[in-house]
């Protein structure tokens, strides 16, 4: 028995927001004082380390359980199976459903309950449950579907990745220009098919790190101190990634026993271009190897940071040949991985 | 190989609240309306069909994450193992960290990694997240601690159910006075002693039944539309629980193959007294039984209902001896059930 993605979908909102779109804000320092900067240098420099030009954010009307209900549908479709036969719904998101306009989330029911509800799936043994891991909550999704599977708990699975970060910036922070709204969904089930999960790795780092991505108040000062935005602690992050990811994905690889030279793509979370960039050499440099043109395929220029949803958008765009001199086919093994609040990592090794 | 229980610990909260403390709150119609009655009246109403006399709140300066700290300590402690073994740490909530006055929760980062920190558990392996699946979250994290088990992905796991319901509720709702604080922790591991997890069901019920429990308005139609509180349709839950959760229980026993007169104690969501009775009276029934005597303890008198962390207490304070004329033994089989948002049901049959 393996154990496969057999359908994918994703969910690409409708509003287009460009850098330039932020000219309007007022930036600020963490302390509160102004920025030193004309909002055009800081878009400029903005996208020279991040490699976002624009990002995507949902119509006001939308909420994440919303949008992930178009991405599962898909998911179910391209399967080309009964959503009654699904045994789990897994559901990654960290914020709940945040309503536009409102500072509180909501996940009561959880979002995964509220997709079955929409899908019109009937039967009651097929559970639905939201994980909260961070970024990486989709693929942790993936390799509990897994553990279901291999305990003969269950054969077929949808995981979802779904957010709406947009509703949970801080206008005041330049960081907030990162954040965008997404929706990635797949199927993953038992099969006879060849390929599959050859190895996953899965981390908490905590004792230094837990805040390296918080809920905080805003840089305005003059704000609700009560109410409070997804925060980082970019350049802390920026040295964990690049000490922990390429160790992470070089385990997971190794317990997969398949050789580096096989590795065909690296679907990494869209958190940021130069930072994917130093994680992929680094990664490539552990096995004394210069990295290969085109092996990181990339939606943040266009997509920005959707947290639990880049990776598998990532894959569903990939799948579906959409992504400009990039493609995967069947037999070929790529690396799902990802980082982010926890802090977590985590990475997938899989042959399409 | 058997997955057993190895320790446990729960955190009872300072603040006692008696019913006649409601006594200064102005309750409700859900359309606005005064409501017909004294308080007087209400709380003589309320404890006969709840059971609740009292409940605990905790105090102002501490959040979820904190009391689940003091649970988990205890039961690594009573478990007698090196947290720094743990494979797993499961946090079952549903609405993050909120801090006394404040109207947002906070789970970024998961409270699984704010208590892995606070632990001082270093090893990265150690995977710690957050599950939200209304009231069953901690059966189903002890029934997902098992399939990491059973995957061969982990050999011991810290189960958390936590919640500060008293941050959620709307004081103009007589439902409020329903819900506690509370935390309940337990190690699951690999053993090779007799007993522990025989079976276990889980099933959800969304397509009519996702809104019974949802976050919803104020009553009092003056306050904010935007600030949402936890809500019931009480009647509707009362009549889903007894149609569902004797069958689902039923199934379970029927799975573990062992029979009627073998169990010993089931260990209910502490919801409500009367729904928990007409639950467990119609469980019997299915086996054509009289309900045994003394077969149901309860906690919900003096500790109300707070969601995820009722049955891990219940088993913590049974296990130790502190429910009066009620104890379990070695190789006692029992029964853990729960019911709550999504909707939710689960069962475990356990032999102690």
């Amino acid at each position: 028995m393996n154990i496969k993605i057999t359908g994918s979908g994703s969910y690409i909102p409708n509003q287009i927001v460009t850098n330039l779109d932020f000219a309007k804000h007022q930036f600020l320092n963490e302390d509160g004082s102004a920025f030193n900067a004309s909002n055009e240098v800081i878009a400029h420099k903005f996208k020279q380390i991040t490699g976002i030009e624009e990002r995507r954010y949902v119509d006001e009307n939308l909420v994440t359980s919303d949008i992930a209900l178009f991405a599962a549908q898909k998911a179910i479709d391209t399967a080309k199976i009964d959503p009654e036969t699904l045994d789990y719904i897994i559901f990654a998101h960290n914020f709940g459903n945040v309503k536009q306009g409102a500072i509180q989330g909501d996940a009561v029911p959880s979002l995964a309950a509220r997709v079955k509800q929409k899908l019109r799936i009937k039967k009651p043994k097929c559970v639905a449950y939201d994980i909260l891991f961070g970024c990486p909550g989709w693929v942790e999704g993936v390799i509990q579907a897994q553990a279901f599977i291999k305990a003969g708990m269950a054969k077929k699975c949808l995981v979802i990745g779904a957010e709406t970060l947009s509703r949970v910036v801080d206008i005041h922070d330049r960081d907030s220009m990162i954040y965008s709204d997404g929706a990635g969904a797949t199927i993953i089930e038992a099969t006879n098919d060849d390929g599959g999960i050859l190895a996953h790795a899965s981390a908490t780092f905590a004792t230094d790190e837990a805040d390296y991505l918080f809920f905080g108040n805003s840089f305005n000062k003059n704000l609700d101190k009560d109410v409070r935005y997804i925060k980082m602690q970019g350049r802390k992050i920026y040295e964990f990634a690049l000490n922990e990811v390429p160790k992470a994905m070089k385990d997971c690889l190794d317990e997969s026993g398949i050789p580096i030279s096989e590795v065909k793509k690296v679907l990494i979370h869209q958190a940021n271009e130069k930072m994917d960039e130093a994680i992929i050499h680094r990664f490539f440099k552990l096995y004394n190897q210069e990295t290969p043109e085109g092996i990181m395929p990339m939606s943040i220029h266009k997509l920005g940071n959707s947290s639990v949803a880049t990776v598998p958008t990532l894959y569903d765009l990939l799948i579906n040949g959409k992504i400009e001199n990039q493609e995967i086919n069947k037999g070929d093994v790529i690396i799902f991985a990802s980082v982010g609040a926890g802090m977590n990592i985590n990475a997938i090794v899989y042959r399409v």
